[in-house]
């Protein structure tokens, strides 16, 4: 069977999670809770060596880190539907506007380094907040100019169907609407989130669907 | 002709010249000084959405942002030799080994990171090295755990030829270098970057060796 350990509001777990329901695969999940710490156990370590979530163990016992290289792993073992577009201009639009998100956003705005922000450098409740949303109002700006001028843009980030810009974007999304983010500049990216949203595959992967939130 | 946009010390700009230089393609390169800021001006915002660099502008006039989306895209029109191996999990092995670096050690210390914190949040030039190092040592522990115990290293990354983890390694290195970071507890990471020196490919690229390196 195949194994999520994940978190709840771990976004890029959140990002396999749709991944997966995309491809209609069934999966057994296991939380791993962030807040208390657990991804730091021996147990949590040995699969995964950075002490972080998600590791996706699959049916033949392979353990897999990072979510972009995992949901790139599941479109090549699993074509169908595909993540990705066809030609390699579409592939190279759709890495680059999941990569804006996945190495230019969430990096500066995950738990740990949050932490590091309030433990090792006094910074305080309201630089944390503006830190935090000056990297999403960096990343958004960025990506509503592509998405709402770039032609390849449709119903979703790259045509009518959803690729690993969408599963990228979404959990952003989400993070930035619980830090209270203004939005409202951002159309082209509320009108995607909406239709990726219409989807089982999105709504069932929301982390309050999932069997650890609370 | 192919022109790069970027600049000699941006780590996503090496990691493009080291994959032209293996897939032995001829290219112009443009330089954009981010310590002027160029890369904030009109001409640049309008080639890279986010004001940023590299963007690798193809022959077609085609250009295309994020240095791993960009290198993916040269893998696969140009497939010889391949920066990625043939099997599934092998690639996803190499794209996590990558992402490790590009996702998790480089955004948080780029210059526009390490700008904010001392120009917003007030950061000290020591607590600044701290930041740094800090992220450096965390992600450099778990990719040495990686290299030295998983099956799949060899000489680079993953087997003996180079791949996209090797391109992104070395850039990350000699950023490490840059700071004093102390790298005597990674061994392997430090053989692999040697045997990376040691190519053409690697030591053409290097920020010392481009057009506006002063």
């Amino acid at each position: 069977m195949t194994t999520l350990y994940g978190y709840f509001r771990s976004s890029a777990a959140y990002r396999v999670r749709i991944a997966l329901n995309l491809k209609g695969l069934a999966y057994d999940q296991v939380p791993v809770n962030l807040v208390k710490g657990e991804q730091r156990t021996e147990a949590n370590v040995a699969r995964h060596p950075q002490g972080l979530v998600p590791t996706l163990e699959t049916d033949d016992g392979v353990q897999l880190i990072q979510s972009l290289a995992i949901c790139e792993f599941l479109d090549e073992v699993h074509p169908e539907p595909p993540l990705l577009p066809a030609d390699a201009e579409g592939r190279a639009r759709v890495r680059a506007l999941a990569q804006l998100v996945a190495c230019e956003i969430h990096p500066l705005n995950n738990l740990r380094v949050l932490k590091y922000l309030v433990g090792e450098l006094g910074v305080g409740e309201e630089a944390k907040l503006a830190w935090y949303r000056h990297w999403i109002a960096e990343g958004f700006d960025a990506l509503e100019g592509m998405l709402s001028r770039e032609a390849g843009t449709g119903d979703f980030c790259h045509g009518d169907t959803p690729t690993l810009a969408d599963l990228c974007l979404v959990p952003q999304v989400f993070n930035a609407e619980r830090f209270a983010c203004d939005l409202s500049a951002y159309p082209t990216i509320q009108r995607i989130t909406a239709n990726c949203r219409a989807l089982p595959a999105f709504r069932q992967a929301a982390p309050e669907a999932q069997p650890d939130a609370r």
